[in-house]
């Protein structure tokens, strides 16, 4: 393994750009920033109290999500889990702070302060699952500089975006399906063509996972497949918006995890399972499911979604994206177009259905989806274009999928004990030569 | 390793009975399935809230615990570690789907519609477990199609004999020991030993745990060792008897994992832990407890069973485990009959004695005993029968343990970057020589 | 690997030991403690429910942050996982349940009764978590008889500790910084002293963690980091203070989080990442809020204490203890000093000028702070020093992290399926050659 020359690789960009980022956080915080007064009544108090205990739950399983799932889930590049797991819970901790600034002047801003309550820290935790999407599609070949500038970028046109189709299109979309699947999908796709332009990327020999790396990213699914219904049902109106949210998405997630089975089995030629597909599959109906799940649909409706997102994923995987690859040089690493895009556009098309005889809103909701589309696609490909500048520091090809450019880590074949044993197999033999 | 050839191998039939398995459950819930309707009082909508916020969190623990806990349990066979977690998760969703249906007709049933809410799904997650402990028998010689058709048999028989244990004689078992514990034992060593027969299972070299799958093994357990209170509770009257259930099975799980650590060392001539010990006893006192544990009984009986269970649990290991092998060729992969026949057995005799001053409760406490016991294992020993047939696809001696044969996985030596290391290794001893 | 000569070994002292410790146990159960009542009045039932559904998530999330997330967090030596794993489990149950009997004794012992409940089992929970942070400076060159003595005297002593500080002094600390981490930081340091005595520990071959124990390891970084919200807020009063604990633990996590990357990038002199400071690092933050977490004190200056902990902890691993280690001999083993001991001063002395203006409390915080550093550091030599008896059979340096001394476990090289690679790579050669 060789080592990075230092001389050739900007190192203190990084440690410069989060520094000052955290220095302009605390200033801001120090002059805007306060918590609520603390209520003298007895009545307040329990309304916190219970304010607190009905989404406090939720917020816990959410962290979860993003932080170990989602996580876990992008390890299954198997010299490269560490830096996965530490860029995305890096970005997720940046996103999540530039998000609470961002949103506190743009929606909490009254007489020169902003109250900061856990309904707003989880607002803003939604706007930065946007960025953990995205740099699926780039994942392993960007500097982790690239991937926090991607962040500054992203996350006010995620608010933008969502603001233009929530409160001025009145979308419905209670679990982010179009608001956030959908838009950070094509906004990652549009990074990643503009970032890595008209070449096709080539498989890299560290892009293979492993069994272990296999392993452990589906442990990621299924700790994302778990808490999914949190992540769908907390915003909703408590009751039975909610109760029908929980199981909707329940359901949904079940006719996924089942069909990713069916269609992956069909897909290969000789019927094995793809760990790909069901680490992505399993999660299909959830994408999907978020846009519809508080609306008062048939369950069988429901189960229908899970099943054909979980089916357009497995589709995706085996024909799109290798053929977006060949035609349109499109790199997309993690298939987000598979598990983010195309169940999402099935949910809010699903959306469009459910509210027909309403109208109007399904008209609205066909907007949203296009806006959500085309704005996150040009928003991406401009970001990606300003993330090709020099100093940011795009890893060498040779030097991607690697975690030792970014970590002081043991070299993998020692990791695993293997010199020393290739070395003992190697004397062994020697004795016996 | 070898490559199955595919003409022998039955590939089809997986997606063909899933697939036509999640059409017809398409089909009955487009016929018969439909959500509570939206209740209209601002006093119902609290109640639903309520019911939400009490039942979902204990929802959410079990799931962990079945996708998350016992799916890393099932890790410890070291090339079977991704065929252990996606069986376990599909056979889950399968079995609470297939339940939900069965249930539906058979208890829920009115003016030609079923009501959907979180508590039946949570009562068709239960009847999956049995599935779930079952499968713990044959684990890794058996095909995804025979563990689906084996499922299929066991949902309606637990249906059956539940109904019989709690409707009919009314045993009080709140935690699932005799109707869930003891009954999927039971079920499963019948499977085990009506599909292999008379002849002894050789010890296979894929067989033996390593130290990282031991390890993944062990977190599996102690997952399910944290969430194993939410299991035995979330069925209790709330109040008291969930607070005293969620307590004894706190304190008999604390007991369980200590003595096991003992009676592992005493059992060992070096005194060395046996990993299985570990990961096994650590949790039988979480079996044996559920049947006792809303009751009124002392903290110290509580504390004596958790360790007693745990004392059975290694001693089964140790001796019966071997015996049953030899004596009666019955062949129990995971166990199940330490960790869920003997602690289950001990917990019912428990509940006899704890109820002993009512008479006739002990007798049927008694009874409910002797019917998990001996229903299950006829009807296991039936079912076994039938997975024996050749269309179900037994995989060959030589192929089991090994994930390769139903995913497209790299192969183990590679994945942990072996074959480069040796070849590397011997490159360099080509140099030197 | 070597066997260790089971003659020289006491290998029936740890069964012994804890054998006779749950027996007593057991004795003092069945003599003293019951359960409350079950209440007759349906408000006292619901109060007991609310009570159970207040308290009891929280104690779930604390138990996954110590069962798991601090067990996979010490799994960081590569050939010890199990090791750690396991005696962090056995600890934190053994020390409950010390806990549990010597609490009731000096606390709860009303007319020879110990009315047991779930907010006693997490107060005992509580100080079990002082073990296990102790057992930090020694992980690995101790054995579990050692660490059993350790956690025996250590518990006694930190609850007199915490009663002179919390009940003869007054010191508001809700959240354990100076109770819990400064104490058991201190008296793990003088267990090390003590115990290693002025021999300079040598590096160890299997200290060095590798890819995949730091990738596991930093798996129970995050666990940790997601539930210590929890563990901060459970003891606050329901309401505004519990609301205000959590938002502070929130954001000074985030800033820790931040901020480790920062300081560890400025400090390499290639700006890499070191695996140990984003493990520890990420978490002091949660360490220093704890004392401050339900004051009304400004959000910025939650962000500066996350942030400036971060700063030390890291430095701390950078300058002071290998400064430590050189000039004063102290071993710690994984950074305790570094995670617990400096952000723990640095959060007492926050919260020193949180309440300056309060003047009295200001006084009683600073005398809180020198009660636990200097009783704890004092204590721990004694007990360390006690740990050297012979009967206690540390293990000698050679078999030190190392799972086999204690487990029946694969070797490691074998495990992951080396020795067979390395002799099919040697093989291969063979022919070749």
């Amino acid at each position: 393994m060789m080592a990075v020359p230092s001389s050739t690789y900007p190192r203190r960009l990084l440690p410069l750009f989060l520094g000052l980022f955290q220095g302009a956080l605390l200033l801001f915080f120090a002059l805007f920033v306060i918590y609520d007064e603390p209520s003298a009544q007895a009545e307040d108090t329990n309304l916190v109290a219970n304010q607190v205990y009905s989404t406090f739950p939720f917020f816990q399983d959410i962290q979860v999500m993003l932080v170990v799932g989602l996580g876990l889930l992008l390890t299954f590049l198997p010299r490269y889990g560490f830096s996965a797991l530490t860029h995305n819970f890096l970005l997720l901790n940046f996103s999540m702070q530039w998000a609470l600034v961002l949103q506190g002047l743009l929606h909490h801003f009254h007489h020169g302060q902003i109250h900061l309550d856990l309904h707003k820290l989880l607002i803003s935790e939604f706007a930065a699952v946007t960025v953990l999407i995205s740099v699926g599609a780039i994942l392993g070949r960007a500097s982790p500089c690239q991937l926090l500038v991607m962040a500054t970028c992203e996350i006010p046109i995620y608010l933008a975006s969502e603001w233009v189709i929530v409160t001025c299109l009145g979308v419905l979309d209670v679990g982010g399906t179009i608001t956030i699947h959908v838009f950070s999908c094509y906004f990652g796709l549009g990074v990643s063509k503009a970032l890595f332009k008209a070449t096709q990327q080539p498989l890299h020999p560290k892009e293979t996972p492993t069994t272990s790396s296999d392993l452990m990213s589906l442990v990621g699914t299924l700790i994302l497949w778990v808490f999914w219904p949190s992540f769908v049902a907390v915003l909703c109106q408590p009751g039975d918006a909610q109760h029908r949210a929980i199981l909707n998405t329940l359901l949904a997630m079940s006719a996924s995890a089942i069909t990713t089975v069916v269609a992956s089995s069909l897909l290969e030629r000789d019927g094995k399972l793809s760990p790909g597909h069901l680490q992505n599959g399993s999660l299909a109906g959830g994408v999907a499911i978020g846009v519809v799940a508080d609306m008062a649909m048939p369950p069988a409706a429901t189960l229908a979604l899970g099943s054909l997102s979980a089916v357009v994923c497995v589709l995706g995987f085996g024909f799109l994206t290798p053929l977006l690859r060949r035609k349109l040089t499109l790199h997309d690493q993690c298939g987000i177009h598979n598990l983010h895009g195309l169940p999402g556009i099935l949910g809010a098309a699903a959306s469009v259905v459910a509210v027909l005889w309403w109208g109007q809103q399904a008209l609205c909701q066909a907007a949203g989806l296009a806006v959500a589309t085309g704005a996150s696609l040009l928003a991406g490909l401009l970001t990606g274009a300003a993330l090709g500048l020099p100093c940011l520091a795009r890893p060498p090809e040779r030097l991607c999928f690697d975690d030792s450019l970014y970590f002081k880590i043991q070299d993998q074949a020692e990791s695993a004990g293997l010199d020393s044993s290739a070395e003992e197999g190697a004397l062994a033999l020697k004795e016996r030569v």
